[in-house]
């Protein structure tokens, strides 16, 4: 193949920062609205991790403008609390607001995901074929 | 529920924009990479009609703008070719470039997915316990 991998490197990266655009919001708000207390940053990005890599990989920073967006919004309360050792917390959790988006927004992922699918399992094969 | 539809439909509309900025990409290489023609914009859009609904449900005119960034990013070519009927059409085909990094958004996809699916998944059954 006579693609230069950094041409590559270039497109995936735009396309990943795209795809996780949306994502990363909905997943934040689906580990607060499961999460029986308000929880910190660090401690949301540890119970994603725990679902393997995704597009969150080594980019625990990346959650931390989301979040605030989040809060902006109305879809996340916040508040600062002392921590034992070291600087203080802020804990946040979901509002009303923030469980009737993730309502929508999850039945939204769930249609996008499944068109997205259908095409590319249509076009795969009906490429591998020719 | 409390909450204005409005602002639902706002937050709705920010979600599916993010959402739809790289799978539109994703899909429109796929279906390129499917084709045994050039194909032109009508057509891309009805065979991605094939497979449902989708991010794409009633906005065909939103194809342009991504066919045109992907031909300005060298992912695809186009040529204009006079119609029997009608002004001319635009034809396009996926580029090699293209194919490299349609298999390289795919795997991209799939992790996302996965991930997206897996966090939804854990943290919907914790919240419907409490």
């Amino acid at each position: 193949m006579a693609v230069a991998v950094t041409e590559l490197e270039i497109h995936l990266k735009k396309f990943e920062k795209e795809l996780s655009a949306g994502s990363v919001s909905l997943v934040l708000l689906a580990v607060l609205a499961g999460a029986e207390e308000p929880m910190y940053g660090y401690l949301i990005a540890k119970r994603l991790a725990d679902g393997g890599e995704g597009v969150l990989a080594g980019k625990q920073s990346a959650l931390y403008p989301v979040l605030r967006n989040l809060s902006a919004a109305g879809l996340l309360d916040s508040e600062v609390e002392p921590s034992v050792a070291g600087p203080p917390r802020r804990y946040y959790r979901i509002t009303a607001l923030g469980r009737a988006v993730l309502e929508q927004w999850t039945a939204s992922w769930t249609t996008t995901r499944d068109f997205v699918d259908s095409v590319l399992e249509r076009n795969t094969s009906r490429g591998a074929k020719s």
